[in-house]
């Protein structure tokens, strides 16, 4: 079958012919791909920047955000069907240790066990994952319109879902950066806040989505947007959410905080460099996100079913990937890349 | 009467004589001291550090932790009698704004409005306070023996209630600095949660003191504290408190954390600087604090008189300020300096 | 000035002359009154049933849900000023005590403290309250417009507030009762959670209208309804408020829950009565619930002014008060009625 | 091997000779016995109270609290081996669905699938249950000594974990009967919490032993009870532990309250009965408690081995299963009792 695979760190990928994968083990399903989204992670992957951190032989099929239909499962799997219309979660979890029996997916102390990323992903016609990691989709759902929210939304759902208890009525959050990640970002906040939401972004076509995917405002990133959302908030916003993490938006982030406020650090690249006493003035809390749970991409999916969430997509046949990686490198994509086989 | 004042920064404070202060407003509150703790922060406003951050007007008396009797009240306060023993909140709050009513003393909408480090302070023999922030002792307690509670012990329980949710069965606590505040986190990590606590510090005397406050394990600060931490706890530490907060501490509490922890940066002084692809894979949270709550030292009050939290401090007579700021700075004190008028 | 009092139990009220109250304390705010709510409570207070719980001395002038503008305020409040519209928190509290200092204020160790169940309430041209129980409106807001959500908007609030937490993606929370109270739960309901609201009520009309104010699905309170929940939910319903609590609304509430769910009750009048097996196996939890707090009530009239909480209601000139109270009495009032003088 | 088997309900189980179980399915594992608890419940199960809710065949081999060694595996089970110590969960779970995913093991959508209640429990020489039930203990720990954690500890270290956020400093917990549960849930309160714990019972020397567990302040349970609960703790106290839960005891418990308190009911048997206007008025909540989570057990093992949590039982060897039936019946047992083959 045709599959997008890494050969040198710093080369495009290729277009690969591969064997087909089974589901041999007890528990492994392979699903038939409906979509498999392209990331931002995927850029760093192909520019080697997890060579070291997250070490994966080569070739490597890339493809994190996977959904279709089960093809085939292995004996042990009594909960799925094949035909079945599935999104996978990214992370493969042994079930049995403390994270796992607590729902804390991410932290599988197995793991981390990512197709994609350290074993083959889906931008192929199949793909193998584990019975543990599929979610079933509603009825009939078309899984390259969904396949995305397997890592970009599910990242974004996450780190608002985690933001909730700080978001009450008369609440203001952030969402910096209104691209792939935060037009799902700001839709959760709508759909499980009564938060006022203002997108941050540099582009005024952004902007614009922003707010028909439900932003309460809008403010251009021109070097003056923390004043800003200091002026429309009064004491600041209660969440800042940086969707991009480089170091000019870190800083910018936490400068829109109110005091007691919280930055959520959902993208990455740069450096958090604050002085202790900014931070124990302001009691500033910084929270990372990775991902999310396995229940958190079932919720997720829910929201999308109620129409709470809709993906922004562009889809690129599967030989296209490089085209598709192209437009990302070069910003000129509105919301997520899906490759269809 | 006599008082602490700071007359010029980078300065010794001189023992000045003063008027009395008088409950001459509706609110206010007289007390006469029976102890005045000494703090790290009074060198660093002698040093001049806060002088643009938390402007004040010169000659400024000290003294931000207060502990005594009443000795007037203003015609408003009706809960309050003379002779009764109190301990001071360090912030004067308004009572009406959004975060006084839901008692977030902290961030009131009117302050900060911190009497030591802003308007006079109590390294006096009387300090002029007001109703709101005025914590009752139980009777016959003694003021001196507590009024460290009121900065030091307030951080360090603040700090600690914000980890509770965390720190469950099976749960390890990290205490970096094992010194004023430390020591009393340390026992309000024992009092309050069955987390196994860890005490690091550079002193193999304070940490000797360590385990007689509780500590069920004492690592020494020799450059492989955070490996040992690691190796102890299997997968890192669930909370690290830095009650030290310089820029060594700062990166070796996080690399002591496990995935998904959280880094209590209580002491400052340092600059916290950390990639974001460390903050993000490890999922890691930083959470600053600033003091804490007047319920949260109403609520360490109670914990001292249970016999929970005890200091460990040294008297010295308010005239013998400057021994006691010479000792503190050449790190002569264990524990907390009080003066006593 | 004109007033509505009580002076007997079990007789009408009457439209009384009595004299105007003034700002003679020091915390004292006397409101032009723009509007006052009717609440079930008043028929209760009428009727006697709280004669030996909350006493009171007779005559009393009715009216705990009330509105208006600042009309003169005592020496020592500062932040109100005289036409400032308002709304007013129906406990007054001491501000000093532990629940006060944590934001309980239902809790006041001095209360309670109920104008209109206690002394004399809003039913009338002025009313006197205290500063600590003033919430400002946005400037031009109309008070009689939301007067009735000091109790009956403050209490689904309250109630629905303490639910959050278990009200996630794709949970279903059920209104029991879509009439005075409930047409705000449904509303903040939607507003501040994606959960899908189910209203029940005996009345078509009321489902009808609770349609509009934001039920995702209504059913008919026909004997059948507790099954029809589970045949919409499939486990049962995460939360069900009751705004009735009558015997018959609490045992089907309870039976529309799912393993693990809270009943939250919210109107009384009945009796519960539940076997502790069915509550064991069924590991269910009884939440009752009184008014609510000040923070919640400013939060409330945030919703409002946002547009998120309408409140639906009847307007009577405070002569007619009878009219309103018996109109009351026979279900002829969708929403609230409100006197205005 | 010999196993105690209930043949019809009413009558006292016998001592029967039964095939030995294999660990034939995948996912199996049977545990060489080396105690099971005798449990309230068991008495219940013989006298057939369960007969309805939760059906079984007959005869049913008891035992559902139990602790031993690993005797076999089936070919998926990777994370245990032979000769392990371990501790059995009394729930099995699928692990694919909502509530297994998210750590909320009793209510597993496949469930509940309970041993000893509904197929053959551990009253006997070896036990079948299954990997997702199996918790390991540290090397070389007793299992007779910790079978009573299984449901017991489980169930009072569950009640427990929910109160933890309200039990602050400076808080009262109360746990109304200090037996075979009570023990448990005294000693997890103090490992866990810095509240004061009152212990309430009708026997003297059950209370002197709540003492050695931790227990703060002992009161007879002659009548005043609740009155002298109140006398201790001014308002009331914040939780109320009833573990026993009957007629009794539940409305005694209610009554020892403070305003916005919790009433955790553990046992079972009697009827809530309690007036809607009592429970909004004092805004009460009762909180059904059910066994607990895998994750539960777990942290318990944890508190027991750190010499937290102690049973306190008595040893009967398998045969004289009998003799215990009566001895628990007739209120002669002290803690638990452990049957041992």
């Amino acid at each position: 079958m045709k599959a997008i695979a890494v050969h040198a760190y710093g080369e495009p990928p290729r277009v690969d012919d591969v064997p087909e994968p089974e589901a041999s083990g007890p528990d492994d399903v392979v699903v038939r791909i409906g979509g498999s989204g392209l990331c931002r992670t995927d850029l760093h992957i192909i520019d080697g920047w997890f060579a070291d951190a997250i070490p994966a032989d080569l070739p490597l099929v890339l493809g994190h955000e996977n959904a279709g239909w089960v093809h085939a499962v292995g004996p042990a799997v009594e909960h799925l069907a094949v035909g079945d219309p599935v999104i996978c979660h990214p992370n493969l979890t042994c079930g049995v240790c403390r994270p796992c029996r607590v729902g804390d997916d991410m932290r599988c102390a197995s793991g981390p066990n990512l197709p994609g990323l350290m074993c083959a992903g889906g931008m192929a016609e199949l793909f193998k994952t584990r019975a543990r990691a599929v979610v079933k989709l509603p009825p009939g759902a078309a899984p390259a319109e969904v396949a995305a929210l397997a890592d970009a939304g599910l990242t974004a759902y996450h780190a608002v879902r985690k933001a909730l208890p700080g978001l009450g009525a008369g609440s203001f959050a952030v969402a910096v950066g209104a691209g792939g990640l935060g037009h799902i970002g700001i839709q959760c906040l709508k759909a499980m806040t009564p938060a006022s939401v203002i997108a941050v972004d540099t582009s005024e076509e952004a902007l614009k989505l922003a707010v028909t995917w439900g932003a309460d405002h809008e403010i251009r990133a021109d070097g003056q947007q923390a004043q800003r959302v200091r002026d429309l908030t009064g004491p600041g916003a209660d969440a800042v959410f940086d969707f991009v993490g480089e170091d000019s938006t870190i800083s910018d982030s936490v400068a829109m905080l109110r005091p007691g406020g919280t930055y959520y650090l959902v993208g990455y690249g740069g450096t958090v460099t604050l002085p202790t006493m900014q931070l124990v003035l302001g009691e500033i809390t910084v929270a990372a996100n990775l991902i999310g749970t396995y229940a958190d991409l079932a919720d997720l999916v829910t929201l999308a079913d109620q129409g709470k969430a809709a993906l922004h997509s562009s889809r690129y046949p599967l030989e296209a990937a490089g085209d598709a990686i192209d437009d990302l490198r070069h910003g000129r994509i509105r919301g997520r890349a899906v490759l269809v086989p």
